[in-house]
């Protein structure tokens, strides 16, 4: 079963590589660009495959390592895939 | 407009990061976890509110500066939020 895990910045949370970017593309002459934030997106394949244990599965892996909750949220979708 | 793009390596393309997640989970004692991958997701905020145009507009963002084509794929989603 495949977990996808987007974690983002919280809001009010400083984001100088979401602000890089947005010079980036200003400086390249794209405008009407407003605010920009840089999250990471991590896909998981997991051998559970009930979808409630893999759910819970993974909401320890992010309190435990994969998101810093004190200045990231989390989101997790379980047998999807992002990929483009 | 909101615009989010989902950046993934393409398949097939080492992923150091993701593999040191893999590793750093079974540490933790998380059974049951196969291939890891890492990938970024950017939000922008638009000015432009035609969502055609806000498509092409990100899109060439994607070629000239935010993925690597060789390397990554993108996925565009105009007009969303994939906050948690």
């Amino acid at each position: 079963m495949k977990a996808i895990v987007h974690i983002t910045l919280k809001r009010g949370v400083l984001d100088p590589q979401g602000k890089a970017i947005g010079h980036a593309l200003a400086s390249l002459g794209f405008e009407g660009v407003g605010e920009v934030r840089q999250g990471k997106v991590i896909e998981l394949d997991l051998a559970e495959t009930d979808h409630g244990i893999a759910q819970r599965q993974v909401e320890a892996m992010c309190l435990k390592l994969l998101a810093n909750t004190v200045i990231e949220d989390y989101r997790i979708t379980i047998g999807d895939s992002s990929r483009p």
